[in-house]
């Protein structure tokens, strides 16, 4: 099941979590982690006694007033007084700072920032709220062009550094999936998040959102909070995913949450399945489901792939496609929504041989991690060896690393900042029970750290559900050189001597010993051997019997082996492509003033592999000789693959210039001439001179990755320009 | 509405049926719209008298032997029976052949290509039957590796031809639509199938197959049918997709038609709607659906396209993506799904100005059409050249044309073979009441004449119907040079004495005063001046009232306009690219004897833009030296974008190559030296010897259509394989 090992061990907490959720959950504050006390917790009491101090001072100044003080006695204990509010001001814009994790205090910048990325994309169409024209719908958006062609390009090239370079198998499964699928997988039972109702209006609510804009509303708004309170809030937000239904309710119960729009009472919390239902065929019998994930696509069909693999292990599958989850009330823009394109990778592995191939290509990588003991212990990620993570232990396998790596090459090619780029390990309570070790890649936004690729190492778990309940064993052969011996584990009951003590419920017990594990045999056959019988539980009967000498033989016997058959793990590296984007047009957006300085203009610095449009083409004044060689050289580029945008309004060029870099069109070619022209490069403004049988050459050439631009610099005269008035 | 005329007008037909139903309904037979009488009517008639011819010369040798006649005479006479009979044979294979269209009367010979075609493609997981080990879903397919490979270069290839090349803006929209934009579009009301439910199992049939299953099957049995009842069931078959509710009922109780499965009687027919359902948040009172097609999230987005484009017209509109359609019980295969691949265009032009810009680069082109009149008489299709089409006015419009010749450009580039590819003109009673006109691609295979791309000119409709719906006015405006002046139609409606007249009703009144069209108004004004008084129907009153000459004014008056407003039409091309891709496959796919001449190897002779991998490296023997050279080989392809595959097991190169031409891949680079290396193609067999540093780069410039084999022939010397046992 793709669910929380929280769920399927006995542990008290029973708050249901998929693989999944881990993924697409809103990041855990950066220090909710954290045990140790923070700066902010001593602010607040410095808060705290500087206002008693202020509050001692006020009484000072009124007690000298009634008492008849002197004037300049008085004013000097107000200057006194002024200065202290002063101080209390910077402890408090210190704390706010602390609170929001800007370490300038700056608490307005984030959003500022954002508010000018989520604009332009906006107004480019980059993205649009989908159905816009009958007022939308939470959590679905478009691609409009620009954002469709960078979406394009990155799957394309995923596909290109992921499936080609890996020769994985590609698959394309429906959407459309019948529940017995995800009744396997564990979905349809577990995949749900606790919702709240207004009692009244009905309208609901996430029961943990509600409860974290509680804490997190109450830390940021009442810094004269004690520091007990403080950390009580605190640590409500940092085991918020933990919270049984039970305990969510009893929280908000206890804080006095209301219904955030009307102030009405709220329901206790309840379970709400975050899939979108349907119903296949006429019929109505036959329940479905919108996939909420690929990866049940892939190991449904495990036996064929790896039969197309030729038998052998290890090998990869791959899907790229859309998932669906019914978002109870979305949130944070464009990082939650309620359908969004996965890239979802199942790496099937021998268990017993986890190492990589292709392990020593990146295994010299260096990059921000932050393990587990890390996290612990309150520090921070910290760039480390990859190599020397493997050797120390800290990622679990070579594979496990081999992807780790070759993830975080894939991003930061596709523009994402390596600084503000980490691999989290998951920490024990966040991971399933029967999952071997699993890291996120999380990339810092606006919104904070954002998990966009899960890397989990899931072991034989999802092969052995679908094992289960299809009845298709979805299992390897490694076939033996040489025939090995082998000692097996021989438990024969008497099946007579079980009929008479038994009658009727012989079978269950039958079933029950064979079912026994090589330990618990070996324990009975000794507890037989010394005593004669032993109570023995039959989980069938829900009650225990006694088991005597006579009834079973227990034995260890030595038998030739000629292969061995075994459940794959799987390696699953699972990206959030929407997420992805999105982070990496925060990354890749930047402001800086006109030539005249009157004005701020917007950049996009995508590298050519992502950006929507390679080049523009401009001829410099309207004029029908340059019009023709734009034209020619726009049909040039097309026929080469480069995708080109003509712009031949009369509009100055460098207001031409400016609408392009706030698409991230890398390159512009401005016809000046009937012989030759220039080509301008988006972040540096250079601009070359390029004749005009070359120029479609050179801008798929350093479009394509195949030159820099700074290998172009020095193939070509600069251009310094006179003309345009950038 | 995307609905056929028949809906909306108020013919005596109600049969409900969609535009995309046009796209994705069985296709006619081609002899179903021929009125004149074919050699089918001839042939059983000539049955018919040989059947009477044969019955009476039985009777004469009955009679000869009861009355004694000689042995000579007897033997004669049963000579002459058995020639008789012979020749009946013949007249039933004509038959037979002449109803199942097949010429040569090999009715067997479509389906053991199909079932040929179809277990190669199973068998090398070009598609899987998805949730197989689950016992699957009818109507849903999974793409498997090289199925997969070969539906992303089919994409590329179609961002290429149409997106990048006509300057498409491309979207991406989700697949859950809010029901409101589907009850704009009429999807939610007239999106159905007629059911018939087993009045006792309640399973549930298309009740349109049914009857088309009965007749079908009388036609193709009973070969001693009347040629009048013949002709009955054929004029059925040719208007079943027009029979009402009413009649498809009345047919089936004539027929005495019962369930296939049970023989229980079946229910009346009843619409059922093909939209999987599903409910959008948790509260269960925002119904959705799964889209039934992409167009709709590029209508509703129609407005900011717009204005993305410059405000300007023509531009189209592009996306790909997938739809679902809740098939009542799908049969055919890979042709009939519940989920799918479309990608559709909707190009936005001036009702008043059709032209293209471009039109002249496809006008030359001659390809099979199969217009209307040819239908109605008939004929066959035929070769034509699509600039005469429409001056002759038999191609509506020069946009629709130049869309018609991309789209042929487009599939021959494929590999779809132009001998069984055509363009048909809808039938008026096919096409909706506001559509200009419309032609389908269709390709032959052995299903017969498959309807894989419709090309729509959709006039107004669809940006109306969201105007309407939505309150938003998806229009475009032309500004004049200069103000133009234009006669316009003034109704004024004097209040006062339509109140003191219709008090309460005063207000309904006015509207429909208001709201009456320029023919109406000025009608209405002439009686008004002649007779002083006019009944006037007020639809909102359900009555007739009476206005008089005082109540309103109407005159014409001339004012001066800066600008233009309207609603663009759209001409929109639709591809199923699932269909596409299986007729791909049956028009790629034959069969060669292998070089012993002992079985028959299969091939698909896909061209290298949609084949899945582009190239094999095999070592000729396995050897650690061959192999590092196959690697390095492998790995400069992969570097290069290169799709390749290496195969290292010591099997015979023969059989490598067998099996790696029943992928498709057209070349193959077998190491049989360090130095240089042999390239095969596919088809022809041929080798050349190419060295080790020049390989990538010929197989890159050849998979990538830069040279042809014939190109690299002549550039290379030609290998004749002594080693290789193939």
């Amino acid at each position: 099941m793709r669910l929380h090992s929280a769920i399927l061990s006995s542990l008290a907490h029973h708050r249901i979590t998929s693989r999944f959720r881990q993924i697409y959950s809103l990041q855990r504050p950066a220090n909710a982690t954290a045990p140790m006390a923070t700066s902010e917790d001593s602010l607040r009491r410095a808060l705290a006694e500087k206002q008693s101090t202020i509050d001692a001072s006020g009484n000072t100044i009124r007690q000298l007033k009634s008492s008849g003080a002197s004037k300049s006695e008085i004013d000097e204990a107000v200057k006194a007084l002024n200065a202290l509010k002063l101080e209390k001001t910077s402890i408090e814009t210190q704390l706010k700072a602390s609170i929001s994790g800007d370490a300038n205090g700056s608490v307005m910048s984030r959003d500022a920032f954002r508010q000018a990325v989520v604009n332009t994309l906006e107004r480019r169409l980059f993205y649009i709220p989908s159905f816009k024209i009958y007022r939308g719908v939470a959590g679905l958006y478009d691609y409009g062009p620009p954002g469709c062609a960078v979406k394009s390009n990155v799957l394309a090239f995923w596909r290109q550094h992921f499936v080609l370079e890996e020769d994985m198998l590609e698959v394309d499964c429906p959407c459309v999936t019948p529940e017995v699928v995800l009744k396997a997988s564990g979905h349809v039972d577990k995949f749900t998040d606790l919702m709240v109702k207004d009692e009244k209006t009905g309208t609901c609510y996430r029961a943990d959102h509600l409860l974290k804009d509680h804490c997190k509303d109450k830390l940021e708004k009442d810094l004269a909070m004690s520091a007990d309170k403080a950390a009580e809030f605190k640590h409500v937000l940092a085991v918020l995913d933990d919270l049984s239904a039970e305990e969510l309710g009893a929280k908000i119960k206890e804080y006095g949450i209301v219904a955030p729009d009307t102030k009405n009472p709220l329901s206790d919390p309840y379970p709400f399945n975050l899939m979108f239902q349907t119903s296949i065929g006429p019929s109505g019998v036959s329940p479905g489901y919108m996939r909420p994930e690929t990866a049940q696509g892939i190991f449904v069909n495990f036996k064929d792939l790896y039969y197309y693999n030729g038998n052998k292990l290890p090998f990869a599958a791959a899907q790229i496609g859309q998932a669906f989850r019914n978002e109870i009330s979305p949130r944070q823009g464009l990082l939650r929504v309620r359908e969004f394109t996965l890239a979802e990778i199942e790496h099937f592995v021998d268990p017993d041989d986890k190492s990589h191939p292709k392990y020593s290509e990146v295994e010299k990588l260096e990059f921000l991690m932050f393990p587990r003991d890390l996290q612990m212990s309150g520090q921070s990620a910290k760039r480390l060896c990859l190599g020397e993570a493997v050797s120390k232990g800290i990622v679990n396998n070579q594979t496990l690393a081999y992807f780790i790596g070759r993830v975080y090459l894939f991003l930061t090619r596709l523009g994402i900042d390596e600084e503000r780029l980490r691999f989290r390990q998951h920490l024990p309570n966040e991971m399933a029970h029967y999952a071997a070790d699993c890291w996120d890649a999380e990339i810092e936004s606006s919104y904070g750290w954002i998990e966009c690729v899960g890397i989990a190492d899931r072991s034989a778990y999802d092969l052995r559900a679908h094992t289960d309940k299809s009845g298709v064993a979805l299992v390897a052969q490694e076939k033996f050189a040489e025939p090995k011996e082998v000692e097996k584990l021989v438990i024969t009951p008497i099946k007579k001597e079980l009929g008479l003590a038994f009658k009727g419920n012989q079978k269950m017990v039958v079933e029950a010993l064979e079912a026994m594990s090589e330990k618990e045999a070996m324990d009975m056959k000794y507890v037989l051997e010394t005593k004669g019988e032993v109570e023995f539980e039959v989980c069938t009967l829900e009650k225990t019997v006694t088991i005597t000498k006579k009834m079973v033989t227990i034995s260890k016997e030595k038998k030739k082996e000629h292969q061995r058959v075994f459940t794959p793990s799987v390696i699953e590296p699972s990206f959030g492509i929407g997420r992805i984007i999105y982070c990496l047009y925060e990354h890749s957006f930047y402001m800086r003033p006109s030539k005249a300085g009157d004005e701020q203009l917007n950049v996009f610095r995508f590298p050519p592999l992502v950006a929507p449009i390679k080049c523009t083409v401009f001829p410099l004044v309207q004029n029908q000789q340059y019009e023709q060689v734009a034209k020619n050289i726009s049909r040039s580029l097309t026929a080469a693959g480069i995708s080109n945008k003509k712009d031949i309004t009369g509009t100055s060029i460098g207001k031409r210039y400016a609408r392009t870099d706030e698409l991230g069109v890398p390159f512009a070619v401005t016809v000046d001439s009937t012989s030759s022209v220039t080509i301008r490069e988006r972040d540096s403004k250079d601009q070359i001179r390029v004749s005009i049988d070359e120029v479609a050459a050179v801008v798929k050439e350093v479009s394509e990755g195949r030159a820099t631009w700074t290998d172009i610099l020095k193939k070509y005269p600069a251009h310094t320009s006179a003309s345009a008035d950038e």
